[in-house]
Formats: structure tokens, sequence, C-alpha cells
């Protein structure tokens, strides 16, 4: 995300505490606005800027546009011994996400595995946010969430699927965890609108412009295309249908196809995605030294691995733990469009911002 | 795999009973043999020629050549309520993970989900073999396996990942279930050897010769590129690294790039490749009728998507179904060239081979 690195820059814990503040102001419960607080700078200190403080503004215009239930009251309910469904009641995505994995990890101590399917939510940024979550505390996760259509099915030229992403995170032994989280199309649309801001071009194989065409211009891009592009998409757009069931017909909310786009929705056309967690204690499955070892085994030889000229090979998260670790050093990069709107909405609601950091 | 539509065709219950007679002379006992002839047939059946029939020579090697144990005695230990290790003692992968979906089932009926981890197991031919089996009894699965080593790191040069693939199936009310069974590369390495065998050219993002450039030569390939290629390559790896962790480090064996590659095993150089299976009962997710209306929502909604010129829009598995559809009809079809050596076996242990469709 060299696109943004230029932004202004924050110490996290600052960020994070400005960011609680203001949805407190705007009438967020706490608990909420800690849990949006938490998520965004959490994804933007990892270096997922795309789905971190620069959606403040976002989440800000679901809240002025009562988009999102801020009394939401969550409901959990274990309907098996390893399995939990969570009510969200169209409040944010990242309070009913934490608490997801919470009430699954709590399972999973008595268990081994449990999986909580979440209805009734909404956009709760990057979804390795809270894998990531569940395996600070020793657990492997996976995580899913759906979200309205952009993407096309393989051969189609409608958007159909979400970006649907999928995420894996496990503990690491004497480092912070492992973390997949990708989007099942070849890019995230945040990515493309980014590549339109700097003005440069995106690889075949992304997306389609109004034609059905494949595209490099960002402005020309009306949908993305499953990972995989023209030749292999059917396995794009596979994954994306496994996220879009498992978030959707397992959690009691309509499918991606059926969500209503950003555009339409009125005010009480709550987002309604649901999100999907499996959660495992890897204590039940090896002793855990066994564990460890054989992951930093695993770690080891596969950074090990040669590279192309000028490249480095990297485990899943090694660029992201890249980052993270500058980022604290250095403080965390907010683009200075988005900063621009926060700050806006700072005076607003008669917030201090945080002092940037030299 | 239009590569081998015109080989002979059987029908497939004679496949079946042929090929597990084959195995009981050889020496396998009953239930392996069954196993070994129920996961080939149905793979051909439902056109994963690749993970065929075509492979009962392989298999066949393994037992001539002492490198899979025909007296092995699986173990099961449930671990946690719904979370067990089944130790496959070096024998064939078959049985083994119809056994671990067996299992997986029993604890889902309790729990809701539940994880089966193998260890010490081999080659188990199409990992959606399973996962379909579980999905026939009314329960969704993911399944997994980790396999030696053909694929390269994202940017790297050297094999390191198998093919490890990952699979999805869930039942659909009124017709055979949804199936996603996809390798993490782009192809699997017996994709690439048929289109060397009939002459044609690979797609470019697919394999890379010797000198580490991307090839189209199927006989040049050294080595597959995970899916998404050269620019969204370490999607493809994460998903590899994330199957290979599940197979390896939950089920106790050693990761990928540690497994003997086959040319290097020795009499006594088991395979010892993981498998890992989540099993869910979507029945305790929600009432069985929303559930079975969610997914033919879905599935219409997805079916009826428009298509490029020429193209029809697949819901996963779709391809399969049809080929399911007309190979009960027209008998499945085996390419010459492994019929001829599956005839030698025959002969070799004194099977009668069953009688060609017209």
């Amino acid at each position: 995300m060299a696109e943004i690195l230029d932004g202004i820059r924050f110490h996290a814990a600052e960020l994070e505490s400005f960011v609680g503040t203001l949805f407190t102001r705007m009438g967020a419960p706490a608990p909420t606005a800690s849990a949006v607080a938490r998520a965004v700078t959490a994804a933007s200190a990892r270096g997922f800027d795309t789905h971190g403080v620069r959606l403040v503004p976002y989440y800000a215009s679901l809240v002025t546009g009562r988009r999102v239930n801020l009394a939401a009251n969550l409901v959990f309910t274990r309907r098996a011994p390893a399995v939990g469904h969570l009510d969200a009641d169209d409040g944010f995505g990242h309070i009913a996400s934490f608490r997801a994995i919470d009430e699954a990890i709590a399972m999973a101590k008595e268990t081994g595995v449990a999986v909580v399917a979440v209805g009734r939510s909404s956009h709760h940024g990057a979804t390795g946010t809270y894998t990531h979550y569940a395996a600070e505390q020793g657990f492997a996760a996976i995580g899913m969430t759906n979200s309205p259509p952009i993407v096309v099915p393989h051969d189609g030229t409608t958007p159909f699927f979400g970006t649907n992403p999928l995420s894996f995170a496990m503990p690491v032994e004497g480092e912070t965890p492992l973390l997949l989280d990708m989007a099942t199309s070849s890019m995230p649309l945040n990515r493309v609108e980014l590549r339109q801001a700097v003005g440069s071009v995106l690889p075949l194989g992304v997306a389609i412009d109004s034609t059905g065409a494949e595209t490099t211009d960002p402005a020309a891009v009306v949908a993305l295309l499953p990972l995989g592009g023209t030749a292999f998409g059917h396995k794009g757009a596979g994954l994306a249908a496994m996220v879009d069931v498992l978030c959707s017909v397992f959690t009691g909310m309509p499918h991606g196809n059926q969500l209503p786009r950003s555009a339409e929705a009125g005010i009480h056309d709550w987002p309604s995605v649901g999100h999907f967690f499996i959660v495992m204690n890897p204590a039940v499955f090896q002793a855990l030294a066994a564990f460890n070892g054989g992951v930093t085994r695993f770690l080891d030889d596969l950074r090990s691995q040669p590279a192309r000229d000028g490249a480095t090979i990297m485990a899943p998260g090694d660029v992201e733990k890249g980052m993270a670790r500058e980022r604290a050093a250095d403080g965390v990069p907010i683009d200075r469009l988005s900063w621009a709107k926060i700050s806006a909405l700072a005076e607003e609601f008669g917030c201090d911002v945080p002092v940037a950091v030299n």
C-alpha cells in the first residue's frame, strides 16, 4: 500500500483513543465506539490501509445516515456445544466480530473447535483483525464475511459476489501471529480506488469495464474479476461462493447478491451482511511444544527458500509484520484526503485530533 | 477434462467392483480395497479424471513397491468433544479419509461442528470425494490435504508447497451436493501431464521452467505457480500455506517440503501426508427448511446470471454434475494409455476386466 505511505503519521494508541472518542461523541455506546476504533487502528497499524482508519468517514456516514443501529443489542445463542449464532441487531460489524471470537474461544476451550455464525451485521473492516485477535489468545481461526456485489461470477458480466474475504490466523511462538487475509477477487475494490486516486493502472485479469472487457484503467472499472482472472476465475469464484453461503445461509441472512447496494440503501435498509468464524484450540490437536516447534520449522523453511532476483520469500502476514514494526516506531500514516475528512468530523463533533508524529 | 473423453467407457458399478477385486488380489484387506475402488470410481464418475481410475497403476505401484502399509490399523482418538485425530498407520489415504468423515459426522451430530486431523496417511485421490461423501449425508464439509512439493512460493524459484487442494461441499435439496474442489495452484500437476500427453500448451501464469521463467510448454515444466500467477500468487501461496499447516502441524506430520519426493522415497519412506476435515451440521445453524430454501435461492440466482457470449454461469460443481449425468448414462471413460496399464495389472493378478460399454 505504498500508495498512501506519504500520509500524516500518528501514534497508534492516540489514533485509537481519538477514533473511539469521535464515535462516542457521535452517539455510539462506549463498547461500540471502542470496537470500531480498535479494529480500524489495528488494521492501519498492520498496513491494511484500505480497511483501516481511512474508513472512519464511511462508518461516520452510516451513523449520521442512520444506516447502522447504535443501540444494537447483541444476542448470542449457543445452538450446539460447538456452534453459536450471534445476532448483531444491525449494529457495527466490529463489535459483533470481536464478540463472536470471544464466544468461539469460550466454546473451543471445551470442545476443541467452535463456529460462530454472525447474522444481521454490517461491514467489519479487515476480517483478519478478528482472526488475529483469536491468534493473539493462542487459537487458530478462519474468518469470512460476505459483502454487497462487485465481483462477477466466472464467465459473468454482472457483479454477483462481494469481494468476500477469507482469513486464517494462528499463533507463532516468539512472534506475532501468522496471518492470511485475502479478498477472493484479485484486488479488493478499495485498492482499485486507491490506484485511481494516485493515477496508476491495474494489471490485466483484475477488472472489467462496462462492455465486459478486461480493463487496466481504474476509472473504467465497473466490476472485479474473481481471483484467477479469465482463465482460472472458477477458483476465485468458487471460494467466493463458499464464503457467501457460509456467511448467508448458515447465518440466516440473504446471500450477497440480495444485499442492498450501498447507493440504494435507505434509512432502514440495513446492510445485513453475515460473518463466519471457525476457532480451533491447537493444544488439543498436538502437545503445545510440538505444535510450536512445527510452526517454527514451517516458517523457517518457507522464509529461507530461494527467491527471484530482487524478491524475498514471505510467509502469509510477513509484509504486515514488517509494516507493524515500522509503524510502531514511526507512526501510522493516514492519507491526507482521508485525514481532511476525519478532521472535519472531529471539528463537527468537538473532538481534539491527535498531534502528528514529526 | 476433454483431453481424455475419447477413452474406453465402462459402467461405474462394474469399474468399482473390478478395482476392488484387483486390490484385493494384490493383498489389500477388503475394506481398504473397497475404499480405493470407491474413491477412484467416484472421482472418475464426476469427471475428475486426473484423480480417478487412471491413478490405479500408481496406487498399485505403492503396493508392489511396499510404499503403503496394507496391514494398516487405523486408530481414532477423540481429543476433545469436537476434535479427533486419526492415525492412518501409513495405509492408503482413501480408507482413512472416509473413516475421518464418519468420525467427524458422529461428533458433529453432538457438537454441531467437528474436526478430524489425519496423520501418517498417503495420497487419497480427489479431496472432494470425502467432502461430497459428507454432503451426501446432509453435512457441510471443508477438506484439505498436503502433498509433496511441486509449487513454488510466491516469488520463489524452487518447489515448496504441494498442490494442496481445498474442498468444500454441502447438501442441496433435490440435487447432488454443491462441490468445490480446487488445487491451490492454477492447475494440478496431473492436468499439466495430460496437456503434455495430448500435445496442448499451458496458459501463462501456471508454471515455470528450469530457468525460473514462466512457460507454456508442458514438457518444460519443472514447477507450478500458486493460484494468482506472478501478480497475485501471494493469495494462492497463502492458501497453500494454510492447507499445509493444518495438514501437518495440526496432524503431527512434517510440513509438505519435508515430505519425501516420490522419486526419492524408499521402501520405508512412507509419504506421511496429512488431511484435515471440518464437518458441520447445517440443521443446528438454521431450521432445515430455511437452510434448504436459502441454498436453492443462492444457486438459482447464481445460475441465472448473465454470461459472456458462448459461456454459461456455473455454480461450484456444476461442471461435475453434468459429467456425472452424462457418465451415468454413457459410461465412465478411461484413457487408453491408463487402461492398457490397468489391463496388464488385471492379467498379472488374475482379474477379469469389465466389458466396455458400446
